[in-house]
């Protein structure tokens, strides 16, 4: 598969317009736009626009609802209980994570949780909207049942991911990763390239490692047994009971907290997703100086990086370096684009009569 | 090594008369014995009154200061800052939760971080604390540096353990887990027993791979470089930058917040551990009716307990469970006791003038 650069700002205005065709405002275009592009300048490909035909299928077949608006059915001066009446994912985790937002800045924390979504993108956008308003950030959602229990071979838990963002200099604090040792958009990759999975990923049906890529995704896409492992693997020699318990504790927060669906049953009892999050905004001025506050994680993040090195090892990254780098290179240089997910979003203009030319120079 | 079971009882009052003979009062003391025996109780022999010694030994260099008392450095409706100024972890560590459940019992949150304090036994009895008040818990708590960046070789995390415990039938949820792969105790049972330590637990002065206990040990003893690896390992590969980022996210919401030690200057500026806490308690009744939560969390967790097993494995676990069979079991029919944790126990009420004799009967 070939890769071409792209202009961010070419990329932006013709995904906005896409979803106008969908039959979103321009103001919720360029808001679910905004998300997806983010993803992309982080090089998260998985996240990014090449989920816009996922999305136009989920609205094809009503999971996503154009026309819904979230509701909120309990709040407090420091809470919210949202249910997203199956509206998109984007739109309402942007809505609850500016909810908690205000209320921690007027009170200290807040906290909103989430029923009846859609796929949000990455999680860690949201942590970081906290973040780039000065406070701390925490953003989780259950998903889709792929991950196996310890000693299980049912997948019963979403890959679950949890973001952690916190102001910091030069570059934030941004913790994203899924409770899974990796989610499924990794063993995609393997399948297309025919390859081996390294063993300590994926269980079979009968719930025994797994290197098969094509024999994991007829799991998955049958509902049959087998799955993805948490963090730590198949066993408790590894702590693969933590990655479990840190995927439960995602499901604590999101779905039972909000007497939603959990994992298990999301995509399940009907074609409908019906996922659920949570988002946590805290401002630590209630704990001290903030700029002393910052000031020291900055410094400790530094430490880290100024770390003696592993032997053949050049560096230490520590989390939200990576996302930032690929993110200014990427608003300079482009965003290099799959030529496979290029021809798609080129069908769905062709579909909704825009013409890709008109918005996309290629620029390598 | 050989193990004898002695009554919960017995052990109790042996333990609060230690303690009382270290200068604390007796209320102190009951509470600090509380915790202790918990740990044993659930099985976690590491963190339970073998620990007697350490404790001791820690008083007599000064690193424990028996008669200083906590401050609060700063307070709001929602949260304390604390100064535990070298005291006893334990006892720091039950006010401060009993702080927070107080805030979140009138308001829903209560969060409350404590520098300067010495290692509070389990995590998990905090968390637990707040669950047995019918609210979600979480504690925290950095420790000395024995953890290794990933690609890098120089410890300069904690093994940083995270609790979280929410109340549920038949069993509460409590998860109480490192962020490394494993903690130190493992490795030194592996030392003593002249084991190789299984490849992916930890590396030697290089960043390598290394399964030499003694080693590590030596490592860890003399600060060198080596250390534990955080969960999911040495590289990316199988998600050793995720604990590594839990492993961060345990240090920011503790040594960061409070402006105190981080892990990698626990014991380094100074022979004082200064570790930092974190203790949050939520009341969910602001999410909706509690009742109905609860039975959520509980038919999840069974459901979990209930799904597939993978083959030659015949129960799946949920988290507390382990820990409240041992609970149940030690309380009926006897704490099992390592003898040669006994004997220095013996020594120590020797020195005190106390007979063990006029405490124990062994029941087994």
């Amino acid at each position: 598969m070939g890769y071409t650069r792209y202009r961010y700002e070419d990329l932006e205005r013709l995904c906005s317009d896409v979803f106008q065709k969908f039959g979103y405002s321009l103001d919720d275009s360029q808001s679910i736009t905004d998300v997806l592009l983010t993803s992309d300048l982080f090089g998260i490909e998985s996240h990014g626009i090449q989920r816009l035909i996922l999305y136009y299928s989920g609205i094809k077949i009503g999971r996503i609802k154009v026309n819904a608006r979230m509701k909120i059915i309990n709040e407090t001066s420091l809470s919210a209980v949202v249910d997203a009446q199956d509206s998109m994912g984007q739109i309402v985790a942007k809505e609850c994570m500016k909810i908690a937002i205000e209320k921690a800045k007027k009170l200290g924390v807040g906290i909103v949780i989430v029923r009846n979504s859609n796929h949000y993108g990455i999680a860690g956008y949201y942590a970081r909207m906290a973040a780039m308003e000065g406070l701390i950030g925490i953003s989780m959602t259950n998903t889709e049942a792929l991950v196996i229990p310890t000693y299980g071979k049912r997948a019963m838990l979403g890959t679950n991911p949890i973001a952690i963002s916190m102001p910091a200099q030069p570059i934030p604090f941004l913790l994203d990763m899924s409770t899974s040792v990796v989610t499924r958009g990794k063993t995609e990759v393997y399948e297309k390239n025919g390859k081996p999975l390294p063993l300590g990923w994926a269980v079979d049906r009968n719930g025994l490692d797994c290197d098969d890529a094509k024999e994991l995704s007829d799991c998955i896409c049958n509902k049959i047994c087998g799955g993805l492992l948490p963090l730590g693997g198949s066993t408790e020699k590894f702590g693969g009971h933590k990655g479990f318990g840190l995927s439960l504790a995602v499901e604590l927060f999101t779905s039972i907290l909000s007497c939603g669906y959990t994992s298990d049953q999301v995509r399940k009892v009907t074609n409908i997703d019906r996922v659920c999050h949570a988002f946590f905004a805290i401002d630590y001025k209630m704990f001290g100086d903030k700029k002393e506050i910052e000031d020291k994680l900055s410094e400790y993040l530094q430490k880290l990086r100024d770390s003696d090195k592993a032997d053949g090892v050049s560096r230490i990254f520590t989390h939200g370096e990576k996302e930032m780098e690929a993110y200014n290179d990427r608003k300079e240089k482009g965003i290099p684009m799959n030529d496979a997910t290029m021809k798609e979003i080129k069908d769905i203009c062709d579909y909704f009569g825009l013409s890709t030319s008109d918005y996309l120079k290629d620029i390598i």
